[in-house]
């Protein structure tokens, strides 16, 4: 069947979706209520017209400027930037980040091309200096790449006047040290925070 | 956004998607090559109604009469009952049978109201006689509903001089003893064959 092999195969190109999942998926829409199916394939066709990227960092919204770009009340001497759009709902999550944000939409990675310009850090940088940000929290991923972006990022702003963090990493809050991977305890023990009260 | 939300809503009711996954497919799909988006859209909202369920057997196919259905070469001696179109498939990708199938969509279950009329098993017996069917394998799961409806085609059929079969239930191959479940092993036990070759 010409029309379910292609839904099988689009399925299974999701991230996270393998082949079975996606023959499941697929043969459960046949059996499952077609306005549901319906539905999705009208959000799906619409999503792309109509989510764009804020004009001012770069989060994914359904207007010109994010929920948090037009908020009177964010706190504008701080900014956060992250790699990914969905970094921003995974950090709003917590409750604990009342300040701006910047989506860079990936990290520097040299053999694919992506340098400084092509993630728009000239641009972030000027953002930074219009807005008065005084810290800069750089949440991209402790992984080679988020690291290398991090320090970059460092780099640019020695020299401005403007305080740069990173977010800690570690182990995992519930985590077990015992199934943590080396590089994890090694920047647990690095990142050590004393706990004296004097 | 709401439109983002409904999606990742839409995705999180897919079976074996989590919210995690939903959230992580949508902003992919957002990030992605756009004509895949549209693609999938299209597929998705032709599905319904150009894939139907094949007159004769029950399975899925594009045309009123399945592939099998219509194929001059399968052997209409033998008949293979399975509970999903999805079985179909999974059965066909062995190429270990070359008769005829019948789709039960389903499997008896009195406490949600599934007898064997809703199940089509009335249907299911004047298409084996139409046939001359000699030998029916039923194919159901090996699950407390897939055997007690394997139990009743097989009284069902008891009188009408039909062979009824049963697809082996043990442990799967590659298995390991170890790691199977009392059920399996007490089955595969049961259901040992004989070695000898005389």
């Amino acid at each position: 069947m010409e029309r379910l092999d292609r839904l099988i195969n689009s399925f299974a190109r999701l991230p996270g979706i393998g082949r079975k999942s996606a023959s499941r998926i697929s043969y459960w829409l046949l059996e499952t209520d077609r306005t549901f199916v319906d539905a999705l394939a009208a959000d799906l066709g619409e999503i792309r017209a109509h989510v764009v990227r804020c004009r001012e960092c770069g989060n994914y919204a359904e207007t010109e400027l994010c929920d948090v770009c037009r908020s009177p009340v964010r706190d504008s001497d701080v900014m956060c930037v992250v790699e990914q759009s969905r970094d921003v709902a995974t950090i709003e999550a917590t409750g604990e980040f009342r300040g701006l944000y910047h989506v860079l939409h990936g990290v520097l990675s040299p053999l694919d091309g992506v340098g400084p310009e092509e993630l728009g850090l000239g641009r972030m940088l000027s953002r930074i200096q219009e807005k008065g940000v005084k810290e800069v929290i750089v949440a991209t991923n402790p992984t080679l790449e988020g690291d290398s972006t991090a320090l970059y990022i460092v780099r640019m702003l020695s020299s401005k006047g403007v305080k740069v963090s990173r977010i800690a990493s570690g182990l995992p809050v519930g985590g077990d040290m015992e199934y943590a991977d080396k590089l994890s305890v090694a920047r647990a023990l690095r990142a050590r925070q004393n706990l004296d009260e004097s």
